[in-house]
């Protein structure tokens, strides 16, 4: 986790900006953008991501921007939960761990849940885990065809989060969502789209150049329209959604602490310092 | 708006049926046709139209038919709202227009929830604004290759209506329905048939011929199978619905004061005049 | 209904395990397999079927298993109710048969809506009504390409049940459900899988083979994590799955002693035994 204070992370903050260690937070032509800064670690999340994500949102969320961008640095979109974050284990023991990190989970899902703006992901690369099951609470999700969304919650002895129990057979049916959440099928950018999961994919080569043209069109769009059509949609789900996030969060710190979670968990640490 | 006493639309009407300024309503075979017929208007829907169309859904649910259908006459569908509309500003000033129209609207949405009989919508050209988010309210909807759906509420400082908020996000996720609903994306009828919206699409050179061969075939079904088959459908669904519309009426009552709104209109009739 | 005696059925049951008449239930490497067993009579559902499946769901829910398959024997999945059972007609009449058969069919469906395991079909031919709207409730379903999937409700002067009311508007909007619930649209099973239905179709030469070396793999998976999936994406759902079947059955006892749906059982058996 060194990278974290790393002077590269820094160098980009600006005045008047919050400084982040681990995203880099630009506001021009009125698109906020979030950008998962730590590419050696293919963007993977932190503890101090989590909470720079939470008060990079809730700032995005009162700032003159229309609508709000996350995409990741380098080849990956975000390689999901860090899973250094499982070997910080406080002094009161695992439990506790596990405890803290639903709590932190649940906080850090509510501010998608509850952001107010168009939230667009720019999907820049392969998604894992919690940066896919997420992309169900966006508003919309673009990706380069090089991009692929997989969420292998079972195979390490978890439970799906970010709503996605809720908003993956909503939005693709049962039969596919299973696949996906269930037994670790990971998707192709074609497959995601065709599931509604994202809602265009460009080639790489002109990924970046085609997006940002097109995000920088939405964005001169009267604002209070944008913001007031996703409150008309998100709104009747919300009561829905929290008590999903709730139900998830309690599940997964009751997986954590399982036989086959640590099991899994163990296994990949051995496989990781054994080679 | 002088179309709407043309003799051309009231020529259609035949004894004891309704006289309709704006519509064409025929009764055969056990279905029961609701052509839109202002064609030099593209079909807009003006305050007389609203009321007729109300009014045709009203006698159709009564009568002897199996299913209803809503069409266009000419190349066009339905072009949306009327926004000469909005230049009928009453006495009391513009509240009182946006108040009576965000009523107007809320009890015509009300119409397309309550329908007791399969509603189908034979869209035989580009379709636009209101006309397109109703759909989602419609049982089955045919469309011509030729023709294309187009809801550009934000670019007029507006938002959705028709349910749009509630179903096209539940029919094709938010990642699609954003673009739709948000970001004005015009659908060509593949796009449209793909995302669910529309039931299946048909070469313009022989859909008239294909489609009304097919719907009398549905027609001969037993009505009370198709009538209960509805109901088992939408009842669950219906408060949901009159609250969406409720709120989406709201909505819209406080975008038409906007800013936003009447600029965007402003410059819409500057441009019309001006050239 | 004689195979449901024969020799063939019981001749599958081994030590140990339940005997049923009408299927063959087998549990191997994580996997109990529920075969519908009535080749000859294409695997329609008799009154002794319905509540074998009970059992035998009853039974797969608590045993060792992590998933559980449905599947059937011989050319067709499943040819769904069987309609001989409309002709055991109770001496209390009609009407008593009427209940009794919508008290079975809510008591198997809820069977389907509460079954905690990921459950799979294996849809090895065409499937039939009730056969095809339960799939609604599965959590995967793999088919060959051979298969088809056709709910002739209206056709019969039926609705439908098995919560499709509901489950397919939701799965593929209402545009396309009613194509298939109200106007007898049989699906290939190629638009099954692009409506939702069915989560991927394989070439009919190599279904076998390649299905049961997937669903080995899937159930070699961590057990509890599967069933913590299902348990999140299906919980919040039990209390509207529950009403619908309610008003479904309702609805279908209702249907069953119409003039529409006697008339059509009539011509059926007329057509079957004048040839």
């Amino acid at each position: 986790v060194s990278s974290e204070s790393s002077p590269q992370a820094e160098a980009v903050s600006v005045a008047g900006k919050q400084l982040y260690k681990t995203l880099q937070v630009t506001t021009e032509e009125n698109i906020t953008t979030i950008r998962l800064n730590r590419p050696e670690k293919k963007n993977a999340i932190s503890i101090v991501m989590y909470n720079e994500i939470m008060q990079a949102l809730e700032e995005a969320a009162k700032d003159e921007s229309t609508i709000t961008v996350i995409t990741g640095t380098g080849d990956y979109y975000c390689s999901g939960n860090d899973i250094n974050n499982f070997t910080m284990i406080p002094p009161e023991g695992i439990e506790k761990m596990a405890k803290d990190s639903a709590q932190l989970l649940k906080n850090f899902v509510l501010h998608f849940i509850d952001f107010p703006k168009p939230l667009i992901a720019v999907v820049n690369g392969p998604a894992v885990g919690v940066s896919v099951t997420l992309l169900g609470l966006f508003d919309a999700v673009y990706a380069t065809d090089r991009a692929t969304f997989h969420t292998p919650f079972s195979q390490l002895g978890q439970s799906p989060e970010g709503c996605s129990s809720y908003i993956f057979p909503k939005l693709m049916g049962s039969a596919k969502a299973t696949e996906v959440l269930s037994f670790n099928k990971k998707l192709t950018a074609r497959e995601a789209c065709d599931l509604g999961l994202v809602t265009e994919i460009f080639p790489d080569a002109s990924f970046q150049k085609e997006i940002w043209l097109r995000l920088r069109g939405c964005a001169k769009l009267p604002k209070m329209s944008l913001v007031y059509a996703k409150q008309l949609s998100r709104g009747p789900e919300k009561e829905k959604l929290y008590a999903v996030n709730i139900q998830e969060c309690e599940r997964l710190e009751e997986r954590w602490l399982s036989e086959d979670c640590r099991n899994a968990i163990a296994k990949f640490f051995t496989s990781l310092y054994s080679t």
